[in-house]
């Protein structure tokens, strides 16, 4: 299984040759890597990660969602419950039976991922099977023990310049506070996600806002409420945030005025609001978050359409991100545009939207970000972010928004190991899609490396302000 | 005309020769066909096909409806009427009409489907044109006169193993009990389709749900309309079923309390049901048949989403399933979530989803179908059974789904000569997939071969428990 | 950056050989040009284009839309204001700031457009950039001092054999009568379009509404509106028309009793129709306009889906069309049914349907098209009518609807000299995707060659009547 050099490279020769030109341009640029979902603590604590399992099954969404999809308990994989369930917890044990259902993941991106992590960080060509899985299995934990596998080393290893976490609004940052105060030369920028006191609908929201307000000292009114997010947002900033990040079921935005928002606010204070009295309010926070990214400088990031905890009973047992989020149909032409009507020409703000919804790439993304100075367009995201789902993107949102509307690549992970991987195959497909122009005569070849390039790290530093 | 050997497989030179390695292993192997609309009454009577008209145009919705639509009535093209208006009844002139028209099909699947059977059957290389239509005609009706053509012969030729029919809930499977009574080794099952007792909005189901009453010997409540529904899988069970299957216009699913059941019914059974009621009927269904398939072990399948006799007149003149039914926008993540709150954590349940919208393919099913474990993806149906719409199949849920969460093809065919021509489209397509993957280092060979073969004939006789 | 001679061609040796020898048969063929937007003026008058920026850059709303998402002020590029704000008058000034921002075009058709019409037109092959900006500009304007570059000497030029222009039902067709009274060859067709009178909701539909009743001399009545609409349709057939064009927010068709139309007019009318009301306007009028084609013989054209001027601070300050149109998901197969049930069946009338939402080809559209006599598939529209846009056209509905339910190019442009550019894109990405059925078997060369001249020149002369 030793990873072909040209993988995910157009095979036709004259686009491949080009292709390898391009990737060569970009193979070994430093990784910025603006959102993502790896531990702050990682950076603050150094420790060792504990056994394979550990590093590459119990954690990974994309893995033991697909076995359990194929009827594998999650207990078996130790996937910790809520509900006190007992599972397994030998890490061995887990290993193998990963391993005997690795033919599941084949044409996933979850087996790039994780055959060029095997490949790279440890040496091992190798593929896994019931056969190799012992032998695998102890040549990681072997290399695990060594400080070369502490995160901040792998860090320097994996090359990269800078990494954004993602924090609750009621997070003190005290692991990034640690990382600055190490002298440790690695950038570890937060990044402020509130939606715990934003969304009415998830389970804890009473307490988290009593906490929010706690912590921020503000008045229980809609405006203490607001200066408390800028209070907040103030606190991130100065600890290195460039950016906010909201995970919303739709892309819902309102415009409200101010009468209405007391009134909203009382309910959803009292936790009386009505589903579309929550929704109203998630929309008129957007809307609030932009001027103050307006205000502050902080970029926008808008992550909406999932259907979250889609499955009752798993939800039960094993709480939230334990794989049953689906994405939904979403719309963005009408949802935004109360937002839009507030901030949608300022030129100096910027928005980055992702979605589940591939159809709005063409229909309504693209036109938007096409056109709205305020707009640019995320990365293929989640189920999306894939060599099949990222060439889409490109060839469906470039004829519109072009290439600057876009902003490079994001790899969202809490999979540290994975994190090479990942932007490896976001270049190779951005440079097969960029040959593919070249060959076709719709680019000329020095244009098509110079946005290359820039994709993989000049709109990444500006559109982030990394 | 000759059909070209490489036909739909990759045109660069790579990635065809990989390509043919992978048809080689699965051009002959056995037809498994679980889903489909043949005439059980062809395999216990054995009787000839009448003539080429009888054979290719008359019942084939994908031919008659492409040229209705450029302007060919019916009525001439022998379709039969269902209030009498006498239709053309010389199957050559029919057979000329087709062949003047013959262009219209370039680009199109029934071309494929037809010219595969033109050579394969009857030895015909010539392309259909009103010059070729006479020689043709005559050496197909030639062809039909001999005892090789006859059902059984050419299944036995086919190389079929099993084929499932489907079957209204009403039926009495005397053709299934010839067949089995016959000693011929053919396999042919029935499949069980209770749509006509389940929609109320079909004409009739006033007059079927009686009959079914009268069929089953059960009380007129719900408890007896759901015995009625055990009973009758069970004798259909007992003549080899292995599956059910459902056609409604949406997914929609329902899990009611059982007074809400009962009222529900009372409606329903007087025929007062509001469209709303309706469609609530056959949303509860749809969960009462998994919690049946739990206990008796019946795959279900859904095919969700057809807007069935879209054109009024048509539908008045001709009836049921003459091309006038059109795909709409389906949900299935909010649609089937009461269902699978009820059994979606079930792994030794079976529900294969077919949808006619494209957009929920890596949006909603994939994710769907690579969670929970009680669901797999049925193949591209009707209008997306084609080269295209297999290979946008395979391109957007393999990477979140895989391959072992699909169910291999269904010819789903009412056209009997298609059937190889059908499974030999599905066979190339899957061997160009898997070749694009191998070609540019997503997938070992070693691992396409096995993943061939799995979706040819493995992964059918698992999902369909054939 | 000279023009590739092979440009969108594919790539791979046999499949360009074949796309070569199908695009020899069209490239040179005349431009038939059914629905598009230049000036009856130009023909008319055939006065010179005053400077480059007046050609290329101010009313090419893809080029000052993408400069405007990057942060451009439409005032900068001198886009007139309906606000009476000043805006930049210098040519120069202007041509320099797209020269400044010309990357942004990377992998749009823009870019295809404009290096197309510069070489061809021009015979300038530099890139621009900052660096040859002037020395472009300069060459541009000496050229458009010249009698070449008049619009009839550019029409005989581009080989154009017939061009419809897009006409207000309120238009006198004072240049048409001009450009058929002065003798020159050229065929300029007036086209049908009376949103102005049948949409409520467009700003001065009242007004508009009065000066139709004053010109026809109808009274104000539903019966008088409708004579209107008659008496203007046989003015336009008279002067050449065709066809008639619809531009809707949705796809939506009603069909009132004679009673519900007078009742409903009566609040149109008085202005005081709410906005269901208004959409349920416009479903009628199209309803009726399709009857009106049935009589008298126009085609009837249906762009629907825009959501017009989203940009409201925009809107404000410019007006119509500056790029602030957003595409919205839009219903086909729910929404013309009520019109088809009373002309669906009509293989006499030709009814082309546009959509922004290609979600629809393979799921609505093209089962739609593969149906009703009456229906056919305009091309790629606005932001898909670039090569991959018109490449996912062509894959998605030829597999259902074939070829010959489509209708050959619209080029539907304002900017004349993009012309010949539009079809030399169309024309290739027809041979590309024929080709591409040639090399995988699905069709022979002789039929792709006789489809690629009839997608280029006969369907387009056959669905619109020229």
């Amino acid at each position: 299984m030793a990873l072909h050099p040209d993988r995910l490279l157009p095979v036709e020769d004259t686009t491949r040759a080009i292709a390898r030109r391009l990737f060569a341009e970009v193979e070994t640029l430093p990784i910025v890597s603006p959102h993502g979902h790896t531990e702050p603590a990682w950076y603050a604590q150094n420790e060792r990660f504990p056994d394979p399992a550990a590093l590459f099954v119990i954690p990974d969404h994309y893995i033991f969602r697909m076995l359990y999809s194929q009827g594998v308990p999650l207990e078996a994989l130790g996937v910790p419950t809520a509900d006190g369930t007992p599972v397994e917890t030998d890490p061995r044990r887990i290993w193998r039976l990963f391993a005997e259902h690795y033919r599941l993941f084949r044409g996933t991106p979850s087996r790039l991922w994780f055959e060029h992590s095997l490949q790279a960080t440890f040496g091992i060509e190798e593929r896994l099977s019931p056969q190799t899985a012992d032998a695998i299995y102890d040549r990681i934990a072997d290399a695990l023990q060594t400080d070369a596998m502490r995160p901040r080393a792998l860090y320097e290893r994996f090359n990269i310049e800078a990494i954004a976490t993602t924090d609750s609004a009621l997070d003190d940052l005290a692991h990034h506070d640690a990382v600055r105060a190490s002298g440790w030369r690695g950038r570890v920028l937060p990044t402020y996600r509130p939606d715990a006191v934003v969304d009415p609908d998830r389970p804890g929201f009473a307490e988290a806002l009593q906490r929010f307000f706690a912590l921020t000292g503000e008045p229980q009114t809609y405006a203490g409420y607001l200066d408390g997010h800028r209070t907040r947002r103030a606190y991130f900033k100065a600890r290195g945030a460039t950016a906010t990040d909201h995970g919303h079921p739709s892309a819902r935005t309102a415009n409200l005025s101010a009468a209405e928002c007391e009134l909203l606010f009382s309910k959803i204070l009292a936790g009386t609001g009505s589903a579309a009295e929550n929704e109203l309010f998630r929309a008129q926070i957007l809307t609030e978050m932009a001027r103050m990214s307006l205000d502050d400088g902080l970029v926008m990031q808008i992550h909406a359409g999932s259907s979250r905890n889609h499955n009752s009973k798993l939800f039960e047992r094993f709480g939230f991100d334990k794989g049953a989020d689906i994405p939904q149909r979403t719309d963005y032409v009408g949802a935004l545009r109360p937002m839009l009507d507030v901030v949608g020409n300022e030129a100096g703000l910027t928005i980055i939207l992702f979605t589940l919804d591939e159809t709005v790439y063409s229909r309504e993304l693209a036109p938007l970000a096409g056109h709205y100075p305020a707009l640019r367009l995320g990365p293929p995201w989640w189920f999306h972010d894939s060599p099949e789902g990222m060439m889409r993107f490109r060839e469906n949102v470039t004829e519109t928004a072009g290439f600057y509307n876009t902003v490079g690549f994001n790899d969202d992970t809490r999979a540290f190991l994975s994190i090479p991987a990942r932007h490896d195959v976001a270049r190779r497909v951005d440079c097969a899609f960029l040959a593919k122009l070249v060959a076709d005569g719709r680019l000329d070849e020095d244009e098509a490396r110079e946005v290359a390039i820039d994709l993989t790290y000049r709109v990444v530093k500006d559109a982030y302000k990394i």
